[in-house]
């Protein structure tokens, strides 16, 4: 089973895919962009130098590079030798950092991704919360990486907008998990939801 | 006007392109992969390291990251200045070089090409020559880069009919050079066939 975590900047997907990994322990735990050496790599170039030394479409084209690196190298493997893979983010971060920056190229995400990729996760676990206090978290974690102060709170806001839509688009694979609870409390109910949909 | 050289390795495409360069004061003389800094990095990623690290289709995906880059950067601004633009291979190279490694790859190719490069060269020539004469000469040249040894004599050969097939197939732009003459007889043909078109 292929599951992914997505979700607005400090809304927890990396505390709570970490958590899942622990509890199953023949899990798989990558992330992007990354999850493989070649997809590091493309990683570095896209987040050296310049940031604007990359248009939009360079920069979902390296992504998308990146993806397909990690999908072979990383992720198929393991789904066909029976393990479960819990990912940091995945294709869906692409469709909705795009469409938040640069909304006419959703469809070219889009078409891109069923060319190359092809691949969606069997279950994403959106994590949805209230910008501020996602904002607040990031504060107190003092890491360099956070987007707040790039791009602000509205940034944000549009984001959490564009993960709740495509949850609703694709309520098939999506399940909406409020974060602002105790991280013990967000792993329960993702367990909860994971063991509802083994049964099915 | 944008004009690229294409042909099987040795066949004299860097050569004959500087020259049509110098013959014409205005011209901008470029290159794939790379041709602007960005394209240049990807470039290194791509020849550096084990042979084997990119999968086809991840490859496929950097060459056109690394063309849009070129394209934005080195070859619109020129064009768009009113220069010409002369380009040391472009996308055709990667549909035949693609298509003879990986046949099945060729509608990928393709359909990433329009959906994220479109532009097409105004002129292309094709400089065509028997394969066992352009090994010869990079045998002469002595530099490492040549395929021959990689992948032999066969592999040039259908490289070889890649071209030609694809300069029938888009014969609005494509012009096939005869390239086993002295250096300055096809330059003089090259000039010919482009004074034809800027008249036409
Ligand atoms: N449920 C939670 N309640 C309070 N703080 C949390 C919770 N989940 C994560 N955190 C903290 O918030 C910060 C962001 O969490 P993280 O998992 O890195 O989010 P993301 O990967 O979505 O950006 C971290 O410092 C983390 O320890
Ligand atoms: N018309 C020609 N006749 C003989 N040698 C040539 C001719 N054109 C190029 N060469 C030599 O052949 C080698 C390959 O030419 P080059 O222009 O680098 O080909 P390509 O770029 O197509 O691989 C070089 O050593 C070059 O000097
Ligand atoms: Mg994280
Ligand atoms: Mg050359």
């Amino acid at each position: 089973m292929f599951i992914t975590f997505e979700g607005i900047d400090g809304s927890g997907k990396s505390t709570q895919a970490r958590m899942l990994a622990e509890r199953l322990p023949d899990a798989v735990l990558t992330r992007e962009p990354g999850g493989s050496p070649g997809a590091e790599e493309i990683r570095q170039l896209l987040l050296t130098g310049d940031p604007d030394r990359w248009s939009a479409e360079t920069e979902i084209l390296l992504f998308t590079a990146a993806r397909r690196d990690h999908l072979e190298k990383t992720i198929r493997p393991a789904l066909e030798a029976g393990r479960t893979v819990i990912c940091d983010r995945f294709a869906d971060s692409t469709r909705i950092y795009q469409g938040a920056t640069r909304g006419d190229l959703r469809a070219t995400v889009d078409r891109l991704h069923d060319l190359m990729i092809g691949r969606e996760p069997d279950l994403t676990f959106v994590i949805d919360m209230d910008p501020s206090v996602a904002l607040e978290r990031g504060l107190a974690r003092g890491s360099g990486e956070d987007r707040f102060e790039d791009f602000g709170l509205g940034f944000q806001e549009t984001l959490r907008h564009g993960f709740l839509q495509l949850a609703h688009d694709h309520a098939d694979r999506c399940v909406v998990i409020e974060g602002n609870r105790a991280p013990e409390a967000v792993a329960a109910e993702v367990a909860a939801q994971l063991a509802a949909r083994e049964v099915a």
